[in-house]
């Protein structure tokens, strides 16, 4: 195969990546009407966390999406609706493999979407229901893939693996230590995974499962094995669904968006916080005035930060604030998860008083009791700085 | 081995079933401190929640829990805050094998215990991390043991399993549809399984996690292999944490406890009401009149039923529903979860007016508002019934 020359400029010196997610799944294990990745975990569809984790990657060029026909409209409002960007939506087949292999014919064959998309050099390929993937395994098995050929994130067993007989009965168990459990992300050269797809029977695309037993089979690739962290499990079941809930409200409260506008007295006050914050949770650091239109801040709140410290030395802080509450009502964030506003407001005049008024508490008050009911809850915070 | 004549009575029939539940993991994959039998869940310590599954069926008749030496006085207090009964506390070893070894010599050897347990005919290991068995489970693979020899619950796999070369590359995967992933509980013959460990190496002690293979490789038993449901999981990890408290609320909020007393026009609303529920909701139902000293309530209370719909048909039940609150209160279950109580008053009088006045109303308003300040919602119903 000869390298497309794709249409879009994908920078001199790092060749493409480009991510191919699996989202046909039906849900049967689930036991539930909804496919699993289409379920919503605090009010965001499971695969919307999944192609959340892809794109804030900078190096990922394209997310192909591949989900059964039934569900394409319903993906590309999930893309709409929550913003995500590099995203290419295409329809599944009737099983995994055959779905990915969609997925991957996007870079190769003309008549399979609108535009040819660049051909990456290296495509990984990764479940949409493990929402959790960092990109520090990302980079370890596209690193490795481009060494070997094919490179798969891997865990320890959970239970001993046994063979049963025909009569139903133990046959033998595996000794544990020996085998590992082939999780995901795997990453492959996309030449490789795409003629082991080209070459592989019906019977592989129908019941086989496994994308490294295939580079394996038919281009002589034997996969580098990456120790992966616990976070890479799959939502298989009900349970995970439940424990998944409970990782994204863990890692919502644990993240905070510091505010500053662009003055030096600010912005320094605002690194000062910064630093003594960054040892006891996620901080997302900013230093631009608030805006309806400020791209990095729609960024900071689909990336699900919901808590902000904003600094300032205004007199009054309400009108900007206010932009800020605009940006969060029209996400729809408060309404599933309430947003925590402290207002910080940074006194550098040399008069010893308080330089607020009771007439400015007053409206600030008045101000956050409105948002109360909004399910925005905002505090102030006083500093005498000199 | 001879059968050793117990100091229990076993009852004529039925051969005893015993239960042995090991419990000395250190929770390493947890991240924690605290191992994760220990784990607080709702307030209450995993281990507590599988003692208590394995409990309620009264076909086991003794329930081993083998913890680490350090945790043997835990593991005690545990048993008298939430009235365990039928369980005994062994000190483990230092791996699985020697731990469950040590819990199995408890109804074989004299020294290792103050007295000699009575040998049952079928043994039971199960994870004391696996707090969600159900008795159909328990009582197939006892079934299947005594046929066989031993028994135990399998899943399918839910990934691929591989075995890596030594370069850390892909050597071969498993074609997934054969194998199974091994789950507990199983079952054994206790002749069986004791023998076993009595014959097996210092390596398979150390290193072995399998009872199954144990069975296979020193008394040529090939265990029955009993497809069981999702709800075997096994904490593992902080996620199944999360998980397992989900799932132990959801349960929580689909119980309820309809009480009556004994007087004939109660007791048939009770069993309409009860009839009508339990289509929705798990409904524990008992006709008793309400006493602190009720052992069936205080079951009722430990098996994490925190709904009830008391029925009377006296003038003023607030004293009555006051005897089921010190029974609540001494339990300390409203610290942890609403108690929901709904106090149904059956008017059978000919008199078409509502016989309750004004100032047993008021009564009745002060009685739930007291209440609700201690975590117990109380909910009034006033049927009239002819």
């Amino acid at each position: 195969m000869e390298p497309s020359s794709g249409s879009r400029d994908a920078g001199p010196a790092v060749p493409p990546v480009a991510a191919v997610l699996p989202a046909g799944g039906s849900g049967e294990r689930l036991g539930g009407a909804t496919p699993k990745q289409f379920c919503a975990v605090q009010g965001r569809p499971l695969v919307s966390y999944t192609v959340r984790a892809m794109e804030r990657i900078g190096w990922i060029s394209d997310i192909i999406v591949v989900v059964s026909p039934e569900n394409v409209e319903t993906m590309k409002s999930i893309i709409e609706k929550y913003g995500h960007k590099r995203v290419t939506v295409v329809k599944g087949g009737i099983t995994r493999h055959r779905s990915i292999f969609n997925g991957l014919k996007v870079f190769a064959e003309n008549e399979f979407s609108d535009h040819l998309l660049q051909k990456p050099e290296v495509v990984i390929i990764h479940d949409a229901v493990r929402p959790f993937v960092e990109e520090d395994i990302l980079s370890k098995v596209v690193m490795a893939a481009k060494e070997h050929g094919a490179a798969g994130a891997i865990r320890p067993l959970v239970s001993t693996v046994i063979a049963s007989a025909a009569d139903g009965c133990l046959d033998h168990s595996l000794e544990r230590a020996r085998y590992r459990a082939s999780e995901m992300p795997q990453a492959f050269l996309f030449d490789i995974i795409y003629e082991a797809y080209q070459q592989c029977t019906d019977y592989d695309l129908d019941y086989g499962t496994e994308c490294l037993h295939l580079a394996l089979k038919y281009c002589k690739t034997n996969a580098k094995l990456i120790e992966g962290t616990a976070d890479l499990w799959k939502v298989t079941y009900k349970r995970d669904l439940y424990a998944a809930e409970s990782i994204i409200k863990d890692n919502l409260s644990q993240q905070v968006c510091v505010i500053t506008d662009v003055k030096e007295v600010v912005a320094q006050v605002g690194s000062l916080l910064h630093e003594s914050l960054q040892s006891q949770i996620k901080v997302e650091a900013m230093s631009a005035s608030l805006s309806k239109n400020d791209s990095h801040l729609q960024n900071i709140l689909s990336g699900h930060c919901y808590n902000f410290v904003c600094v300032n030395d205004k007199k009054c802080a309400i009108q900007e604030t206010q932009q800020l509450v605009d940006v969060l009502e029209k996400s729809n964030i408060p309404l599933l998860y309430p947003v925590v506003l402290i207002l910080v407001h940074l006194d550098v005049s040399e008069n010893i008083s308080f330089s607020i008024g009771m007439e400015e508490l007053t409206r600030i008050k008045k101000f956050a009791r409105e948002l109360k009911k909004k399910n925005i809850l905002v505090y102030g915070l006083l500093i005498q700085y000199k």
